[in-house]
């Protein structure tokens, strides 16, 4: 087991000559803003002994080797919106803020891309690219808290996937400090590139634990002018889960495509105050959303996922307007209303093994005591397993969960799946991720680690013991 | 410098152990066939000491051990069809073959992926594919003889890679042998993953430097049913080379844009005895293809692809029949008849840099004594430069080669441009890529190398002097 020093008055005296002192945090009530995430569970929090602002890549690199030298943990915090305990400093030591890091650099309109800081927020991103007529297609669901090199660091996914893809296909290049302090630039602005080593899509991805991102090259796309939003509900799961295979290989090319069970169609629906929502009694929506660039195109396509929708047995197929939106938006602040403490999952599986696995996991749920919420991105195969603490005591609570997860985890191994498909492993999910992966993808990972991070300096607690 | 050792009657006699005896070759009649792949110049050719056909990744597991043990350097050859001496085994030592990994091992047409292994020809998985109504849209000029597994290494790119993307975009998962000979897994058949490391995609385009790959898990798409081809004349490249931003702004999403310079309209022609030709005496070739899921769509983006070029200055604009395809694929075939030695370059920038990009070579190459021909993918910033050595000096084509290249790489690294969009460095350009990376850029290369093969046994010679 790895062991660090604790945060002593030298360090801090030396840690402000790098940002200057006002930048250096080391009172507890500041300090407090930073023992979590999203983490809702306060027996995971965990305090910082101290945290930093730096200004640049170059602060951030001598933060790196003043670390080394003194061997205290550092812990990235980007928007702080990690659901897997990603931004929790699991190790103590110090908290490395990104706001600062906040520029917009350039948009260039003829090369199509677009390079920020890391810490830019996604939503500012993403009206930047719009206001010049683009679309900046990553869009996780936390995008007006969310910033980018966190959207990076976990490899967000998010509500365009089906179409766009997940955060690293959206990324030119970046720029990297090593965890010993180097400032590195990988990727370029190019279609194609057989130069060397995929060093972006390593980093992408590896939440810290490998480098902080402090600037980001990402694509831009024409905005697509055509857009519908269809809105199909089912009286049951099954044929809604099972249309989805036939919308993605009819070339329709959807953005998106969402699922929420019934409980969510309820609660979103209460929540929202909305009265007669389609399907309230029973039914499950499946919410797609189509663009284009012709007109003509956009029509005909309304009229062939209308069709298979109905094919498919939908009882009814509408036009999916902002409530229905702002009940999917609101499917998280919904469950927060049941029960302060809940758990998100994330579990990703092949795209035509969905319906078996949520089939399966509603099957694994009844045998446990408290109610299990799935909505989907079900045109990427990832789910959201929301369960809910309510009144439980602890020791239920967790016994219950860690027995649910190990069941669901299994079965979505035994599909090809993995544990976590947009939220990253963090600090939550670390000894699931021991446990299911492979000892050979295992040595790799940390072989690589280990040479990149020799004192495991940087994010230690997050994704596997890397040292051990 | 790295030393290895020669390859012993002992080692031999534990090599056949593993393969059983006939498939160990020692014989220089034999061997000389991996003394080159598509090297054209003798002088960069070198002979193995032995070379193996294993038939599984169990086999290549022992061969790797053994090397390991005796430290004798291992050349992975897939098709070899290298055009960077990627299949060259410089060090000597022993060439590892792949041929015998044959088998296409699964399609699931739900799941729209194929997984085979990896010396599967390129054709033939593509094929396969095709039988079953999916495309999968990987497709290097060589794929009637390069395998699977060498695309993957190479990140090979090809002719569909402007809507489709290149090799590393169609891969979802593969399996491969470490440089100590361990087995693993990588990826998996998701849309969306969160769930540790990207390694799959630092495997891909390592050039067989950090491991052999033994199987793949590619992508399939739906066959997209309408299709066209439009040849576009212009009689200058420059407004041939402008038009291409505008194309890709209005949401066309062509599957390829193709570019051939007056050299090469006139060479292929004259190559494959087409009389007449439009823009035989000055003129230069942009094919474009564009594939889509419905008829009025196609007609539509037809007629707007005619528009855009006929704005852009084009002087003729057609359908692009066999013919044009023919020539375009005799680019390469062509200039073999010109001279026995030539050059292939396949420097790529960011695709709104091409224009100068081109303008500038063709400014450079004024100045040198071999004819500069120019052919590109135009769409995604790639281009191929070739040079004939003809009857020049081997003092002069050297000097002047390596004088052009210098001019030419410093050029696009100037724009944001590096050595290699498709092919890979290989030994070709090992001592280009050591000047052109940044040091930062290297050392990450160079630690993540020497931590997964401590010998340096695999492929040794290859994008960077790893160990110096």
């Amino acid at each position: 087991m790895q062991t660090y020093s604790p945060v002593t008055a030298e360090f801090i005296e030396e840690l402000k000559q790098i940002t200057g002192p006002s930048y250096v945090k080391t009172d507890a009530d500041l300090l407090i803003a930073y023992q979590t995430d999203y983490e809702s569970d306060p027996k995971l929090f965990h305090m910082p002994e101290a945290a930093v602002a730096p200004a640049s890549a170059e602060e951030i690199s001598q933060i790196l080797k003043l670390a080394n030298r003194y061997k205290v943990p550092v812990t990235v915090r980007s928007g702080g919106t990690s659901l897997a305990d990603g931004a929790i400093p699991v190790c103590g030591g110090l908290v490395l803020l990104m706001e600062r890091l906040n520029k917009i650099l350039e948009l260039n309109e003829e090369g199509m891309y677009m390079t920020v800081e890391a810490g830019v927020r996604t939503i500012d991103l993403q009206n930047r690219a719009k206001s010049a007529g683009f679309l900046y297609a990553g869009d996780p669901s936390s995008s007006e808290s969310s910033l980018i090199g966190g959207n990076l660091a976990t490899n967000a996914g998010g509500l365009k996937a089906v179409r766009y893809g997940v955060t690293r296909h959206q990324v030119y290049a970046l720029e990297v400090v090593t965890p010993t302090g180097e400032i590195v630039e990988v990727g370029g602005i190019l279609k194609k590139c057989s130069t060397g080593y995929c060093l972006e899509q390593l980093i992408i991805g590896s939440e810290g634990t490998l480098g902080v991102i402090t600037k980001v090259t990402v694509k831009l796309t024409p905005l697509p002018p055509y857009r519908f939003d269809v809105l199909a509900v089912y009286d049951s799961p099954t044929p809604a889960l099972h249309m989805v295979p036939q919308l993605i290989k009819a070339g329709i090319e959807p953005t998106s495509i969402e699922y929420m069970d019934n409980s969510y169609v309820r609660g979103c629906a209460d929540y929202c105050g909305y009265e007669n929502m389609p399907g309230y009694e029973k039914g499950v929506y499946v919410i797609i959303t189509v663009e284009t660039y012709d007109a003509d195109d956009a029509d005909k396509k309304m009229e062939q996922v209308a069709d298979i929708c109905e094919q498919s047995g939908a009882v009814d197929v509408l036009e999916a307007d902002d409530r229905i939106w702002n009940m999917r938006r609101n499917c998280q602040t919904s469950v927060e209303l049941i029960s302060k403490v809940f758990l998100t999952d994330d579990v990703v599986v092949p795209v035509h093994r969905i319906a078996d696995t949520i089939e399966k996991i509603m099957d694994i749920g009844n045998a446990y005591p408290f109610e299990v919420k799935i909505n989907a991105h079900i045109g990427d195969g990832n789910l959201h397993i929301v369960l809910c603490k309510t009144d439980m005591s602890d020791e239920v609570w967790e016994k219950s969960v860690e027995a649910f997860h190990n069941e669901v985890y299994a079965y979505a191994y035994s599909v090809g799946g993995r544990l976590a498909g947009e939220h990253g492993i963090g600090a939550k999910k670390l000894r699931y991720m021991e446990k299911f992966t492979p000892e050979g993808e295992k040595h790799l990972m940390r072989t690589i680690k280990n040479a990149l991070d020799p004192n495991n300096i940087l994010n230690p607690g997050k994704i596997l013991n890397f040292h051990e």
